[in-house]
C-alpha cells in the first residue's frame, strides 16, 4: 500500500477501505507517512468528504492510536458528554453532578478554552485547590464515591488526533465535517464511557454557524458513536446568543452553582435539564419525561449541589467558595456599560461577546496565555429583552483597566437594538438519534 | 501575509493576487513556507484550478526564482520548442537544425527521459563524444556559429519548479493543468528565447489522454507565454501511436538523420515540417506556407543535415556516425516479433510500446537507472497498416535477452488487429494561438 495511491483515490472521490484508513493513520502516527502527504490527503478529504463508514473507521483508527481509559472497574453505565464549545457554556459543571446525583456515573475529561470559547478545565481551576489532573486510582475512587469526576485530558489519548489537528490547524483543513467529527469522537471513544451525549452548538458563537451544518455534524458524530458500539445522542442547541448571563471562569462557576441551587437563569436551566435528561435516558433510567423530572428533583432536593461539592473536595478543592461566593478572588476593576437608546435587543453576536471576555482577561489569546480566573462579564440584558436608555447592559470585571474602552466598543458592536421585539429563537433546535431527528421550536 | 490565509482563499475558490502568488513562491523556495502547507495549497489548486492571470503570475514567479539565460548577445529572434513528451518523439533533433539552416537561432535546453517517454538529452548522448553540458561561452559560440545548440538544462533554472514538482510527484497533484503549464513555461521563460513553439501531445502515449485536455493545456501555456511577452504557438499532435518507426536512443538519432537526408518516414517528416514551419513563422520568416517550403528546401539541399553535423562536432561529437550508422554501438540481441493473423493494425497503445522499449533497456525505470543507448525497437507495421500472418511487426534490440519474452508479450498487448482498416487519425489536430484555434483533420 502506498499513501500516494490513497491520496489519488480520495482526490478522485473514491471511498477509502478500512485497511487503507488503518494504514494511513498508523503510518502517520509512526512518522512513516510524511506531513506533506497527509496534508494533501486532508485537503482532498475537505473537498471530497468521507462517507459514514469511512468516517467511523477513521475515528476508530484514531481512537486505537493511543491509550484507552478502562472504566470497567466501575459498575453500571458510564455516560460522557461533549459540547462543541460556546460562549458562557458551563453546562458540564451543572449536568455532570445532576446525572451523578440520579445514580449514573459521569467520567468526563474536558479541555481548556481557546479563542472566544471557554473550557471546563479552566472553569474548574477557578475553585481554589481543585486539581484537574488525578492519577488513575484517584480518578476511579472519585467516580465510585461521588459518581462523577471532572478532569483534564490525561495520558496519551488519541495521539493521531493531536498530530492531525496540529496539521489541520496550519493547512486550512479544520472545517471539514468528517475531520471535526472524527477528532471529537476519537477522544470520546478512547475515554471509555458506554454512552455519549453530544451538545452541538449552532449560531454566531459556535463553530458551526448554520443549523444545517450543525445537524450534519451531529448526525455524523452519532453515526460514529453508534458504529463503534456506543449509545450516542446529540442535541442541537443555540449559540447565537451566549448561554446564561455570566462569561468568565469564576463567574461561570458561580452561575452554575446558582443553577444547582435552583436559582439559575431560565435559558441555562432549560438547556441543562434537557442535557441531563438525555444523559439519564441514554443510561436507561426511564423515558425522557421521567428523566427530566429526576433531574429537576436532584436540583430541588439539593443532591446535585451536594454531589458537586463532594466531588470538588475529593479533587482537593475548597468547596466553601461554592457556598460563599465572596471567597472567590475578585477582579479589581469593573465597568457597567449602559444602553444608549430605548428598544429591544435584536441581535447579540456570541462570538464578539466571547472575544470581549478574552480582552478582559477571561480567555487565552494564544495557547500559552495565562487566564485571569476572576475576569469576565455579566449580561444584564439578553436577546429579546426590552431595554431603556441608561439601563445597564453588561458589567465587565477585569484586572486590565486599559482594556475597558476597547472592550466596551467591541461589546457595543456585538449587540443591536431595534424598536420591535425580535422573533424567538429555540434554545434546543433538534435531537438527533441514530436514524431519526426530532426538531423543536421552543423559544427562549 | 500568511500562507494559511492563501490556502483558505484558494480552497474557497477565490483567485490569488499577484502579490500573494509572489509571496507563496518566494517563501517556498526560501523554505519559509512548509512543504505540508504547500502540498495543501497544491491540492486546493488541483480542485479549484487557477485562472489565466493567476497561472501566468505563478509561472513568472517560478521563472524569476532562479537564473535566467541571457541570449541578448545573440542577434535576431531566438526560437525555443517544447514537446510535452511522447514515444518515438525525436522531432527536436530534426526541427532545430532545419530552423537554424533557415537562419533562425534555436537555443534549446532539453531534459532526460523518464517513464515510458524518451528525452532529447539521452538521444544526443548516443552520438559518441557529444557533450550536452556546455559552459555559457561555448553555448553562445555554438549558437553563433551553427545557429543551434541542443544542450541539457544547466544552472539554477526555475528552482521553484524543481521543488514544486518534487512535492507534486509524491502528493498526487501532478495532473493539474495550471501546475503542468506553469512548470513547463517557467523553464521556457527562464531559458530566454523570444518565441516558443509548443508541441502538445495527445493520446494513449501522452500525458494528456484526451484532445480536449490537450487543447486546454495548450491554450493555458500559450496564454502564459503571450502574457509574459513571448510569441507562443502550440500544435496539438497525435501520440496515440508512436511517432516514426524507431524508439530507443541511437535508433532515434538514425531515424532523425534519415529525415534530414530526405528519407524519413512520412508521419515523422510531416510533423517535423509543420513544427519547423511554425517556428520559422514565429520568427517572422514569412507565411506558414512559405516557411514550410523553406523547411522542405533545407532538407532537400542538405543544409539542415550539415547544420546538425556541424553542431554535433561543436559539442565534441563524432559526426561520422551520422553518415555511417554502422559506427553506432550495436545491441547484441535482436528479436523479430511476427503477426499471428491477417488483418489491419487497429490499435497501437503508444504508452505500452514505450514501456516495451524501457524493458529492453532504452529508458529509465527510476531516475537513477542507466540507459542502454543501443537498445530499443523498430516498428515494421503501424496503426492502419495491412499485415499478413507471419510478417514481422517489430524488431527488438537489447542487451537483456532475459527480457525478450516479457517485452514480446507486452508489445502484443499494445497492438490490436482487426479485419477492417481503422479510421484515419490526424497527425496534427490543431494549432493554438493567443486568441484562436484552428482545427485540422489531415489523416495519417
Amino acid at each position: 500500500m502506498r499513501i500516494y495511491d490513497l491520496i489519488a483515490k480520495k482526490k478522485h472521490g473514491e471511498a477509502l477501505t478500512d485497511a487503507e484508513i488503518g494504514y494511513m493513520i498508523d503510518g502517520f502516527v509512526k512518522g512513516e507517512i510524511a506531513e506533506y502527504q497527509m496534508s494533501a490527503m486532508l485537503m482532498a478529504i475537505w473537498f471530497r468528504d468521507m462517507d459514514a463508514h469511512e468516517t467511523t473507521e477513521l475515528t476508530k483508527a484514531m481512537a486505537r492510536s493511543g491509550d484507552k481509559v478502562d472504566l470497567s472497574p466501575i459498575e453500571g453505565k458510564k455516560v460522557d458528554k461533549h459540547s462543541t464549545g460556546g460562549v458562557g457554556d458551563k453546562t458540564s459543571l451543572i449536568v455532570a453532578p445532576i446525572v451523578a446525583a440520579c445514580g449514573v456515573k459521569v467520567a468526563k475529561m474536558s479541555g481548556r478554552g481557546l479563542g472566544h470559547t471557554g473550557g471546563t478545565v479552566d472553569k474548574l481551576e477557578a475553585i481554589p485547590g481543585y486539581r484537574t489532573a488525578l492519577d488513575r486510582r484517584e480518578f476511579l475512587d472519585t467516580l465510585r464515591e461521588c459518581g462523577v469526576s471532572l478532569i483534564g485530558q490525561s495520558g496519551n489519548l488519541a495521539p493521531a488526533d493531536k498530530k492531525l489537528y496540529a496539521l489541520r490547524d496550519v493547512t486550512a483543513t479544520v472545517d471539514s465535517i468528517p475531520l471535526i467529527a472524527s477528532s471529537i469522537m476519537s477522544k470520546k471513544l478512547a475515554a471509555g464511557s458506554d454512552c455519549i451525549l453530544l451538545d452541538v452548538k449552532t449560531g454566531s458563537g459556535a463553530f458551526m454557524k448554520t443549523l444545517e451544518d450543525s445537524i450534519r455534524l451531529a448526525q455524523t458524530m452519532v453515526a460514529i458513536g453508534e458504529g463503534a458500539g456506543r449509545r450516542t445522542v446529540a442535541l442541537i442547541t443555540d449559540m447565537d446568543t451566549p448561554l446564561g448571563h455570566s462569561i468568565g471562569n469564576a463567574l461561570e462557576v458561580i452561575e452554575s452553582m446558582e443553577v444547582l441551587k435552583g436559582r439559575g437563569p431560565k435559558d441555562l436551566v432549560e438547556v441543562s435539564l434537557q442535557l441531563a435528561a438525555n444523559m439519564l435516558c441514554l443510561a436507561d433510567k426511564g423515558t425522557l419525561e421521567e428523566c427530566r423530572r429526576m433531574a429537576e428533583k436532584a436540583i430541588a432536593d439539593g443532591s446535585a449541589f451536594e454531589t458537586f461539592c463532594h466531588m470538588a473536595r475529593r479533587h482537593g478543592g475548597d468547596d466553601s467558595v461554592l457556598r460563599d461566593y465572596e471567597k472567590f478572588p475578585k477582579a479589581p476593576y469593573t465597568l457597567e456599560v449602559k444602553a444608549e437608546q430605548d428598544g429591544y435587543i435584536t441581535r447579540m453576536d456570541a462570538e464578539k461577546v466571547g472575544l470581549t471576555s478574552v480582552l478582559l482577561g477571561a480567555g487565552r489569546e494564544t495557547k500559552e496565555s495565562a487566564i485571569d480566573l476572576s475576569a469576565g462579564l455579566v449580561l444584564h440584558k439578553k436577546y429579546g429583552d426590552a431595554v431603556r436608555k441608561g439601563e445597564p447592559l453588561v458589567t465587565f470585571y477585569t484586572s486590565r483597566p486599559e482594556k475597558l474602552a476597547e472592550a466596551e466598543s467591541l461589546y457595543r458592536e456585538a449587540i443591536r437594538t431595534g424598536s420591535e421585539p425580535p422573533k424567538k429563537i429555540p434554545l434546543v433546535f433538534a435531537r438527533v438519534e441514530r436514524d431519526s431527528i426530532e426538531r423543536y421550536d421552543t423559544g427562549c
